[in-house]
């Protein structure tokens, strides 16, 4: 059965309306808006009151670097949650929104998979409760005021060459990745270059991800810099005077949202913003909120733990108060042995010097998490193809490395499936974390991304563009020199060479440019090509798709 | 006290439970999925139960050419659904769903005013319950599907100087009216001039309005015309085989949305096509739920009755099936002193000649609506600047026309000041009506076109530019001629001038083009320049809104 077979089936038989979900962690309907029978928010006052509650142990998922052959690692993220829940523990799970850009290209969605998936998945892969929506609608309204303040006087001497800010769809639209807007004559606007971004590329979205409040969600975006003037200075939403109008925009998507897995396990589901680009976790609040609710709360952050588990650490960490106390990696033995040089048909084949190989990925994931000062345990997400000896070959590697290996099987049996994580991570928990991070914010610019470079891609030199160079002069200038560092960087690699696999060492890095973002709080460093709005692919997904007359959706996935 | 505090006061103090709302029509909770406490989609399965049910009364309300002194139509509609069931009748209100551009904008929302009014206002008038936002992804996607056929091959030999699907925000941006986009080189797209259009003027609105259900949308879907070939063949949805895609990203918004009154009357508000470039009417689906509900079922059209009350009779009534058993007209002395040439500034000065003379404009759609064969009434939208001598004035010329006429005081009174009007419309409810539509499709599109423009507008000739000619060979060769027509024209005047105020007779209408809506099923024939995306004012709403640290919305008015 396809994933979506399987969610529709069970979300017919055994979903549960929402507000019973949500008494299992002591919230009452009170506490809830609800949408639909199988949704919900919690309320502003809700989350006021979480606030002040105790919070949990903390788990963080992430992986080995990306490959084509798949991780799995919501699907761990999800099947973690419900085996910690059969162990008798009050486990909440803290996950990222899906884009639905991707779903109709060609990617599943960002619900797990198989018997570890969160439901009404059809519901949550398309519109759910509307913060995709609310935030692309946030975005292009700042645009259209921006360019309507060019066309009524330009009394801030807005520069038009110089607007940084970007409109968006959560859609993947290569059409619109370059464009010339504002043609057709004097009543319609001041011609110009521009592009649009998908939603989740927007710093808007890593800035609902990282406010505590509302309050400081407007605090937030009054300080974003949406261009510069004739003469260099910044140019903030603030000084446009729409503050007020961009958070109102946001005031029911900054409320997390509570879903549930297969096996009833509560789900907070809250933001997304890319792990290259942005910071790649889930919003402040809904960890909050799940720390609150649960003895422990299971989140998981984007892409590899280069990028997502490294800004987890070193950008989320600070703003949340709180770091992991144990941090799970995701593997699957194809995808190591990818890494080690097998091509994707051949991956089903049997090959331990291949995978001892392509250990060398993982081994330096290992060390880079443990390097926090934090319990590090490796998720092997079973496959049939998998051997005996390729498994244990594996957890001896993992175990060399000062990290336990143990398999989950939860695509297939659910929360079963990943009982021997769940004591794994639950043994974790109970070891001391002494956190320390990678870099102490006020160092140097440089510095900080050769930290990065060194310590976690195992990278050498530094290579500054021209362009990254005048973007170090603007940010000295402004005194925005302080900020943690977010590094944009393809997924694939630990070097800036998507084709580099393994553990490559020695490599260059080539910073093309930094972008401030006043309003997540973080320089953004260009490392080659970051593609942030996407194409679609010669078969989009979106041709197999459809809904019956009755409303039943086949194909989307 | 404005509109938002009215309606915030009230919230906090009287707003009921949805469910409570929907049980007074004989709906349990399993009939609704909730969107929060106050809001709620009927579901599928109990819209087809309730296409069963025995129908109410329509009253359709509709008002004078729309001036700067405003007619208050939604307010009158509200206030009229009130007060019906103050005199123990069984009403259901049915409203369009407000755009968030104006709303940004200049334009105050679309749910009534002073103690007239639908809420929860601020939900109602931002997000809601997402229905704009999914036609505005599912119009987007679309559009990225088509631009990527011409991106992987372009199989079916698309013209990408003829594509008319057009982009769309719902958001008042006129630097988006005319851009150049798939700028950048060859993996982004291939460059083509295009246009944006505000989401409620897409085709795609009309479809989802004009729809009786899931498969009739997807049938819908599939005729849209989305351009030409090089040969000049209309290429369409189901051709580029995504009709399961876009109708899947409809599932939820084609189901309406209940809320409530102030005074808690049950309200459907679910689609809000434009009513120049397409028809204006809400959603024939929930005008349908609406005539089952409730023993009586208001709704209204948008612009003057000139523009969305022939579109009703002409384009929805077929489609609905069901006439409107009577018709309220709105006008106020304000607006026709206006009509009558006083100046916006001198409206309250009493000036019985000048009303005398601006009746022209009501007359004329007194006799335009008495035409259809329905009984006509009269509502008077109450100001305080009224004079007893011009209120009497007027009754007297409407009833001299045909029309009874009756003062509303809803903004001030809510139901309470509608009583004279419930009692009169209900008198008109049970006189016989003998409905006659304006044309028959079979007739010539220039027969029908000219029965428009002699019968309603009072105009003359219709002449022809070499675009609008060129046009109707196109229909002709498709067989499309024999549609219903949908006016693009100016609504502040009967004429296609919009300063020609009154009655104008003997003018000339030009057609400037005839673009066939194959999926919303009308040609439409634009007359003069029709803006389809509007822009944002000197200082824009937006600068004045606000939303505290608690969540409470300021400015939205």
């Amino acid at each position: 059965m396809s994933d979506i077979e399987i969610a529709q089936q069970n979300e017919a038989e055994e979903m549960q309306p929402i507000v019973k979900v949500a008494a299992t962690v002591g919230l009452s309907e009170d506490d809830l808006e609800l949408y639909g029978k199988a949704k919900a928010k919690l309320s502003l006052p809700t989350l006021k009151r979480l606030q002040n509650h105790p919070q949990g142990k903390l788990v963080l998922v992430t992986s080995i670097n990306p490959t084509p052959a798949g991780e799995g690692k919501s699907t761990v993220t999800i099947g973690l949650g419900d085996a910690l829940r059969l162990r008798g523990q009050n486990a909440v799970i803290a996950l990222r929104e899906p884009s639905l850009g991707p779903v109709m290209g060609m990617k599943g969605g960002a619900t797990g998979g198989g018997y570890a998936q969160v439901v009404p998945m059809e519901d949550i892969n398309l519109h759910f409760t509307g913060d995709m929506h609310a935030l692309t609608t946030a975005v292009d309204t700042l645009a259209a005021l921006i360019d309507n303040h060019l066309q009524q006087g330009n009394a801030l001497n807005l520069d038009p060459r110089r607007i940084t800010w970007r409109r968006v769809l959560d859609i993947n639209d290569r059409s619109l990745r370059h464009v010339v807007l504002g043609l057709g004559g004097a009543t319609s606007g001041t011609p110009r270059e521009s592009e649009f971004d998908i939603t989740v590329a927007s710093e808007l979205m890593a800035v609902l991800c990282l406010a505590s409040d509302l309050a400081d969600l407007k605090a937030r975006i009054a300080k974003i810099v949406i261009g510069y003037t004739y003469d260099r200075q910044p140019v903030t939403v603030g000084d446009l005077q729409v503050t007020g109008a961009i958070a109102m925009l946001l005031k029911d998507a900054i409320k997390p949202n509570l879903v549930q897995t297969l096996a009833h396990t509560p789900t907070l589901i809250h933001g997304g913003p890319f792990a290259n680009i942005a910071h790649g976790c889930n919003s402040v609040i809904a960890t909050r909120a799940a720390l609150a609710l649960g003895d422990i709360a299971i989140t998981e952050a984007g892409f590899g733990a280069d990028l997502g588990g490294e800004k987890f650490m070193d950008i989320k960490t600070p703003v949340l108060g709180k770091h992991p106390d144990a941090v799970v990696i995701v593997a699957t033995v194809r995808a190591l042995k990818y890494n080690g040089g097998v091509k994707l048909a051949d991956l089903t084949a049997e090959n331990r010097a291949a995978l001892a190989t392509g250990f060398a990925n993982l081994k330096r994931h290992i060390a880079n998490m443990k390097r926090y000062g934090v319990p590090v345990v490796v998720a092997i997400n079973a496959f049939t193809s998998d051997t005996e000896a390729e498994l244990s070959d594996l957890k001896q590697l993992c175990e060399a490395s000062g990290a336990t290996a143990v398999e989950a099987d939860v695509w297939a049996r659910g929360g079963e499936g990943g009982l021997a994580l769940a004591d794994a991570v639950t043994a974790a928990l109970n070891q001391p974390a002494d956190f320390t991070p990678l870099y102490d914010p006020a160092a140097s610019v440089k510095d900080k991304i050769a930290t990065i470079v060194t310590q976690i891609y195992g990278g050498g030199e530094v290579v500054y563009d021209h362009k990254a160079d005048l973007a170090l002069r603007t940010i000295a200038k402004n005194g925005w020199a302080n900020l943690p560092i977010c590094m944009a960087k393809t997924q694939y690699s630990l070097s800036d060479d998507p084709k580099k696999l393994g553990a490559p060492t020695g490599f260059a890095i080539h910073v093309r440019d930094i972008v401030p973002r006043l309003g997540a709080g973080f320089l953004v460093v260009m490392t080659g090509d970051v593609l942030t709005m996407p194409g679609l692919p010669k078969h989009p997904a979106a041709l197999d798709m459809d809904v019956s007359a009755d409303g039943v959706i086949s194909g989307l996935f």
